[in-house]
């Protein structure tokens, strides 16, 4: 995917580690991320102190308010704010420039 | 920080997270990136497996290019490149919207 594209920056703390409900959750809501239209890709990183990251990249920006809106994401927002996450911040970003490199 | 801002996403790979020196450097540069003119903040965050992501944000793309070209920044790169880093990417992104949650 040539830019521009957008991409969302999803920072949070997770209060509990163990809670299976969330991966459950998490595992599912990216399951239906990769099928919405616009959708390019997604990559997720955590700490071991609970902190972490989830971006997603989308074609358009109407593609990111669908997703924000979609039924079972915000059912999962809802979980995030209530019960998994004691902090989090989201940031909507259009990626102008990038570059990949691959050690042979 | 109210937007517009921006992100550089450091997406990587890492080949070896025993890497002393590596470690020793990313310290460093990290250190000197908070002395930068233009600087925000950083978050980094790795997986068990070795990938990660360091994510620095700027007032400007003019701090973006400085920062790139920075004397310790490009021995760094150079590191990354040819010993830490099995694969990496590199996207720069303007931040134009943003939200923050905090639980009670």
């Amino acid at each position: 995917m040539k830019p521009p594209y957008y991409a969302v920056l999803f920072s949070n703390c997770l209060r509990n580690q163990d809670d299976v409900f969330y991966q459950n959750l998490s595992q599912n809501l990216r399951a239906q991320a990769e099928k919405q239209p616009g959708y390019i890709g997604l990559e997720s990183y955590r700490n071991p102190d609970g902190k972490g990251i989830t971006i997603s990249y989308w074609e358009n920006l109407e593609a990111v308010a669908r997703w924000k809106k979609h039924s079972e994401h915000l059912v999962a927002q809802q979980y995030g704010r209530e019960k998994a996450y004691s902090q989090y911040s989201v940031r909507v970003c259009e990626v102008t420039r990038e570059h990949h490199f691959s050690n042979p």
